[in-house]
């Protein structure tokens, strides 16, 4: 089996947007490849000020991705720094990344322009770590959606500089195209985020505060009255319908064109489908989280594992340099 | 006592201009300071293109530091990249320091002019691996020349940031200021360089060898025949003569300037004087060198015990900034 490596970093707990974009597509993955999902806490450094909350972040993120499917016995579930040899192959490849090719990047200029009195040289250096994280695990496939793709061609240039300079050493890494669902905010403006006051459903929300929310949701904004006739294509709700109500969307689509269903009765119907397709992984979350050593134990196993392959790795990069 | 750390790149043997300089002031530091002294060779990848020398390099460096009298009993001596908790620090230190600092370090803008085509990443961030190299082990005291002040002045921002935002955790290392020789190149311009061909003569050269460079050595350029007077303070061989034959300096630059000494005599006096004040360090290079395992053992004590510190100030450095 072929290896897919990810990694996803450790900064809010995951919502309806990483479920039904990202998580489900990892938990799909583990069927055809030999996985390794990687909480990336180094990277987080990069943005996040309040670094006290990352142990609360990384131990959502892995109950997260453990009650959705991902498989601590098949797939290799880990934290980055508990694995520091990533940081010294970035090291080693930091010495041949042209800086031109870094500050070439779109994710960088985004970001620099957001945070222009935080512009860190960690923050340049991002695709150099990521590139290390992936061909540490000698990782083969990198899912990613479009926006991600100028950084795996990145790695795959820097990759190919190593073992231009030193000799074959790592597989370059393919990209695996995914589509994302677009996952609508319940703001109405744009996709669910994190970081938007009000606009995410997360997986971690109880039944009720999923209902809470939606009932708080904006929709169509050209419908005013109950009696007004609604526009479903424009509506936040109605795309979340087409997720979780999906025999009867059509149905509600009419019935919103007519007026013939309110938006309260049309949020009512989407919390409880909606919670009644969560259960299942909240209930198991829920379970995860209850016993008090279990994220450790998988984690610790995660790294125990990581570290075999890395090490392997780093022996053979050191001599490969010559700095052995 | 405070601890002295200092580093020095691994890319050619040492030359006069290294020993009179930099290392006959590490031996000395070992009276006043606990010495910690890092054959740097991740430092040596921003610019060392072949590799594959590295390893004979920092043999030939540990012998010249041994043969010269640092002592692996009281100092310790180890090469850079067998304590890779340095780069994990140098990870952590990338993301709180701005790129713009870098940017603007006199020595980045020197080397980006000298290799225009391989400005990398890791170039731009040397400052902050030194940084890394200083504070893993809480270094309080580094011995600089002038041309290294603002490079210490940067680790010292780095250091005061860090301890900003996550707690005191490192002494703020301090510059002593090493006022270094100025030894002449045996070609006649600037400074003995290890770049330079014919400019240099190594610790590693033999009696033979110095005898033969001192002879192919260029002298003062007005001088051209032997009753022509000389002109001891623009003579790079009479500069020499300073150091290796201090009391008869005087008496050698009377003699030139009537021209009662020639060239030749004058080349040969410096070179019986040169090899009988190396004669000892050479013999005892010789003798490290012919104990097949000795470099290697020492630097794997060195190695072990840097460790020691390196191990428990990142098991402090994981805890203040929340990774653990």
């Amino acid at each position: 089996m072929k290896r897919v490596f990810s990694g996803a970093r450790p900064t809010a707990r995951q919502h309806l947007g990483n479920l039904l974009g990202a998580i489900d597509n990892y938990v799909k993955l583990q069927k055809e490849y030999d996985c390794v999902y990687c909480i990336v806490d180094i990277h987080a450094l990069t943005t996040l000020q309040e670094t006290d909350k990352i142990q609360g972040y990384i131990r959502d993120l892995a109950l997260d991705w453990l009650a959705a499917g991902i498989d601590p016995q098949k797939s290799i579930v880990f934290v980055q720094s508990e694995v520091p040899e990533v940081t010294e192959l970035h090291t080693y490849l930091s010495m041949l990344t042209p800086l031109s090719w870094l500050l070439r990047v779109p994710t960088f200029k985004e970001k620099a322009k957001a945070q222009p009195d935080n512009i860190n040289y960690g923050l340049v250096g991002y695709p150099v770590l990521q590139t290390a994280d992936i061909i540490l695990y000698k990782g083969e496939v990198v899912p990613v959606g479009e926006d991600q793709l100028p950084h795996l061609e990145l790695a795959r240039e820097i990759t190919r500089r190593f073992n231009g300079l030193f000799g074959d050493t790592f597989p370059e890494p393919k990209a695996k195209l995914t589509e994302f669902p677009l996952i609508p905010s319940l703001t109405g403006t744009n996709k669910m985020s994190k970081s938007e006051e009000g606009s995410a459903i997360d997986i971690a929300h109880t039944a009720e505060e999923t209902t809470a929310r939606i009932m708080a949701a904006v929709t169509d904004p050209a419908r005013k009255f109950r009696k007004d006739p609604g526009h479903p294509e424009v509506c936040n709700i109605h795309t979340l319908h087409k997720y979780f109500s999906a025999s009867a969307v059509s149905e509600i689509g009419k019935q919103c064109r007519i007026a013939g269903i309110g938006c309260v009765d049309c949020k009512k119907l989407l919390a409880k489908n909606m919670n009644e397709a969560l259960a299942g992984i909240r209930e198991r979350r829920a379970d995860f989280a209850a016993k008090p050593d279990y994220v450790k134990e998988v984690l610790a196993d995660g790294a125990k594992r990581a570290r075999v392959i890395a090490r392997a790795t780093m022996d053979e990069v050191r001599q490969k340099i010559g700095l052995r």
